[in-house]
């Protein structure tokens, strides 16, 4: 371990949005980060990654270490996952060929239960984390990143060999630094679940309100009637968040909603799933947080009106 | 009242879809009806008004008794108005107009309390009614209309000069008399309200997700998705009407959900406001009913999320 703990081998499966910008801040402060591509592998090869960040200026990974199968990857320390939910269940090979025996798998994406599917197909060895990126990022291209604002990452423990408390909070943090290292704020979270309701509160209303109004953050923000349903939206994943056991920080609703209106014109990752025909992220970020505050009794008819519309979208898009 | 009473005299104020059909069947069964037009009253004047009826086949009225100013037509006994509730302020000068003193004028509209603006602008001898019309009825051009399906009209008192309520009944039965006199279905209401309430249960739902997902009839009772949510609607609208006093009866719901089925695909008015960029009548089939609702301390919160998306949509159409 503690050769790896100064400066881990990283591995970014999904070189999305996400995926490439962290790896590329990553791999700027020092980190020795791979990269697997699919249908972008030969564009990332010959010409890298660029980030056009609006914070840290143009940022250029060139050569970047490009790999399009997993076999060809180095052992990786930690492995992070920016993919769609959608496809987490097919990744399990790929990660397993490019982790090494006790590596950490982070998987960067939103909404709750997320690791749920990959789990059962992973060693008992790998230790398996939930990454929380509150950023606005976006792909422009093979290799193309537009990085408009934030970045921070909240970083929780899912499952793995570690049982303690203590020690998974040790794995954590060494998460966190990973980031922080990068230059990028990053909290360790003492409990997971707790990080993804506290994401949901953002992702409800505007990954749905994007595709459902056709809007980016900026005309959501400008109407008067799109407030008042952001509103709602956030109050019911605050009272949803509640009944199943986690109390979101009076105040946070608020702080996010202010926070968006301060930020340069975002079009969630929805909506570009939606642009492109690909299939939405409803289970994750509607279905199973409804289906969890149900169980605790807990009715949300405008998250649940919300999922609905979305669901009939979604069918007829793809 | 006599000889109005076995032939009134019949204006039709307004003679799109919702006139139009009616006014042609009411001229067919031998009324002498009147069509007050504005922007088609020279191609309504030349070739009259054509109703594609697939309930009654090809209807033609060649001529029409077309007029561009209310003060050219004669003083009717029944005023039938098929507007938009959005122009009812603007319509008393041309009622008061083409209006016997004392007249009935029937507004055949949908949403609740679409009186209201009207009622104070005209003579306390106008006597004024509503009507629910339970049609598929669309406008494909200048005196062109097209019926699909169904037809039935249900009638209730507003307000007026008579106030004793058996006197009230029989002029509402008059209303429906004319409509059943032309082979439409027509009931009398004992209570308008409760009759705009339970037409609601109809229009919340399937007006607004017409718009909100660009989506027919059949398309919205094809998918499970958007049948929940239809659902959903109906029962808080049911739900709104009893805390209003209302009671809908039990099955009611349930009926016109499944007559929706067997419907043909059917795109409602609002759908057709929207692709035209006309303002939606939100007023009347939203903002009212909820407001009424809260004043009894009922919230819906599903269709308060419809109305919030559909405003959002309004202002950016229009």
């Amino acid at each position: 371990m503690s050769e790896t703990v100064s400066k881990p081998v990283v591995g970014i499966i999904g070189t999305g949005a996400i995926g490439g910008f962290y790896g590329v801040m990553l791999a700027r402060a020092g980190f020795d980060v791979h990269f697997l591509l699919r249908s972008e592998f030969s564009a990332v090869a010959e010409r890298g990654l660029q980030v056009n960040s609006a914070v840290h200026g143009p940022l250029t990974l060139d050569p970047a270490n490009a790999y399009c199968v997993a076999e060809d990857m180095p052992r990786c320390d930690w492995l992070l996952v920016g993919t769609k939910t959608t496809s987490n269940a097919g990744l399990a090979p790929a990660i397993i060929q490019a982790a090494k025996p006790d590596a950490k798998v982070l998987l960067l994406q939103n909404g709750l239960d997320v690791e749920d599917n990959l789990r059962p197909l992973l060693p008992d060895s790998l230790h398996l984390l939930g990454g929380l990126c509150l950023i606005c990022v976006n792909r422009d291209g093979p290799g193309q990143i537009t990085h408009q604002a934030l970045g921070a990452v909240n970083v929780g423990y899912h499952s793995g060999p570690v049982i303690d408390e203590a020690a998974r909070m040790a794995i954590v943090e060494e998460g966190a630094g990973l980031f922080r290292a990068a230059g990028i704020d990053s909290q360790a979270m003492a409990n997971l679940h707790q990080a993804r309701w506290q994401k949901l509160v953002w992702n409800i209303p505007y990954n749905g309100l994007s595709v459902l109004l056709g809007a980016g953050t900026a005309a959501l923000m400008a109407d008067a009637d799109s407030r008042t349903s952001i509103q709602a939206l956030m109050a019911e994943v605050v009272q949803g968040a509640k009944a199943c056991g986690y109390e979101i920080a009076p105040g946070y609703a608020e702080y996010l909603f202010s926070m968006t209106e301060k930020m340069p014109d975002y079009w969630p990752s929805m909506y570009h799933d939606f642009l492109h025909k690909r299939p939405l992220e409803l289970e994750a970020i509607y279905a199973r947080p409804l289906a969890a505050a149900k169980a605790a009794g807990c009715e949300l008819p405008r998250i649940e009106a919300l999922y609905r519309h979305l669901g009939f979208i979604d069918r007829r898009n793809t």
